[in-house]
């Protein structure tokens, strides 16, 4: 084992895979020990005006946006959210292992003032300022993985762009064949194993906080692409708002773990080399989407 | 893109992480073309006798064994199903992102002629004989990934073991804080990202081939770990029977791609470069949890 890991740590500094910027040696502690013992100063509060909420009559979904990967996508779909533009339609798709869509399928519904189609966030050049904490571990499917404003990253150094990564719970920009066709006004989540050969070929624009057990568990559709098969089986939207929109006492005020904190750095440590009672084998390693991201309510 | 292709490849040479066993070429055809070209040889029937059949309110789960991998644990569930030990039992945790699990959580009821406790199948020393399709691909945990047996699998080469991998949709013997308190009375499937810090710390036995989308839009549990914390929202387990133990005419007849085929070269070289009308990108890479590994009803 200890042979293995110093071949692959001294490849990847061979070629820049991953920088190992966290110590190899085993955390003290548990995860929960870690973050009860973490400062507040390494929570940040979530913003109300970057999360939308999505109400189903199964309950509520809390989504954070990601401005800096999606500015536009995010902007437009601000102003979708406040049109009411999503209240009375459906979600429309359950595909298990896969996503669950939301939003206008077809695409008939005025925008109000927002936009029909936008031009593709895929990716960006990411300059000095854009943080990003990186995973010391090989990915598959990028030169580099890690995280930036809480939100699962990847960046090519060769080309200098940044995009985000289809983890279990990301929230993206349905859109038709062609690359610009997104809009926001059909949306998709993530509910299993990450997609991730769609990095870089949709908008990712956001991240579910709370209430992914009940997305991940709404019946699967059983047409082509777990698209439900008859109207009945749609899950209405009661509504989509702007965290900000909402009257202060029904905003659920919460933080999460910031990505560039020591706490962070702890708790995937903590993950990378879990060995306990239960657990016999320390990996020694992690994937960008078994990293957790923790969030909790604001005492 | 090409660069970085060609130093991974030539790093992956150097160290022997993954042998590109198949040629880098983008695919002439979409998957589906490619399963519908298949010959007849390149699918294999599923054996009645190496599968079990959970039967629940929602519908049938049909899993296929893995003696291979873990033959003693195999034996010990034929066993315990063949005992109706299962039947009247429950589904008793949904943990989102994680495992559904079911059987025997209080380790009370009689286990017939079955064994309460084996020693744990984490891994195994593989010979010449055992089959292996590697992936090309560069794997976070572990040296090689790949498949046998149409199963997802790891190897290391330099210790000659073999180990199943915990993609989503695999079925594992729960057990208690000790490695060998596994007796297969009590099992869980994958339904979110792979969790394969547990590689290697649990025996996997199976896989599910049909019944996934019952399993994973199970209500989630929202006590500890996820499990339900009312016996009411437990699910009842209708039955576990071997597949050779149900009437003929009840048995669902299936067959499985051969992950040492052609076909299935084909399918993963599909996969790994998806470029079409919507993939403006191909990954050129593909994480052994997102191959697809085609089961279809026998004619």
């Amino acid at each position: 084992m200890v042979l293995r890991r110093l071949t692959r740590a001294a490849l990847a500094a061979l070629v820049g895979l991953g920088a190992p910027a966290l110590a190899q040696t085993p955390p003290p502690t548990s995860l929960q020990a870690i973050l009860n013992a973490s400062p507040a100063v390494d929570w940040r509060p979530i913003d109300p005006a970057n999360t939308v909420y999505l109400t189903l009559p199964q309950g509520r979904v809390v989504i954070e946006l990601a401005p800096t990967f999606a500015p536009h996508h995010v902007a437009n779909l601000k102003l979708l959210a406040k049109a009411r533009f999503f209240d009375g339609l459906f979600v429309v798709r359950s595909q298990d292992n896969y996503v669950v869509q939301w939003g206008d399928a077809e695409a008939k519904k005025p925008l109000g003032g927002a936009s029909r189609s936008l031009k593709a966030e895929f990716d960006h050049p990411y300059g000095p300022a854009e943080g990003f904490t990186p995973l010391p571990d090989a990915d598959t499917y990028a030169p580099r993985v890690g995280f930036t404003d809480g939100f699962p990253a990847a960046r090519d150094p060769l080309t200098g762009e940044a995009w985000l990564t289809h983890c279990y719970g990301m929230v993206g920009a349905g859109r038709d064949l062609d690359a610009d066709s997104g809009s926001a006004a059909e949306l998709y989540a993530v509910i299993g194993q990450a997609p991730r050969q769609l990095d870089r070929n949709v908008t990712l624009l956001g991240r579910v906080l709370e209430g992914m057990d009940i997305l991940s568990a709404l019946p699967r559709g059983h047409g082509d692409l777990g698209f439900y098969q008859t109207p009945g089986e749609r899950i209405p939207i009661i509504s989509i708002r702007l965290g900000s929109d909402i009257p202060a006492a029904e905003q659920v005020r919460l933080q999460a773990l910031r990505t560039d904190s020591a706490t962070f750095a702890a708790v995937v440590q903590n993950r990378r080399f879990r060995k306990d009672a239960f657990y016999k084998t320390a990996a020694g390693r992690i994937d960008v989407c078994n990293v957790p991201l923790p969030v909790r309510p604001v005492k």
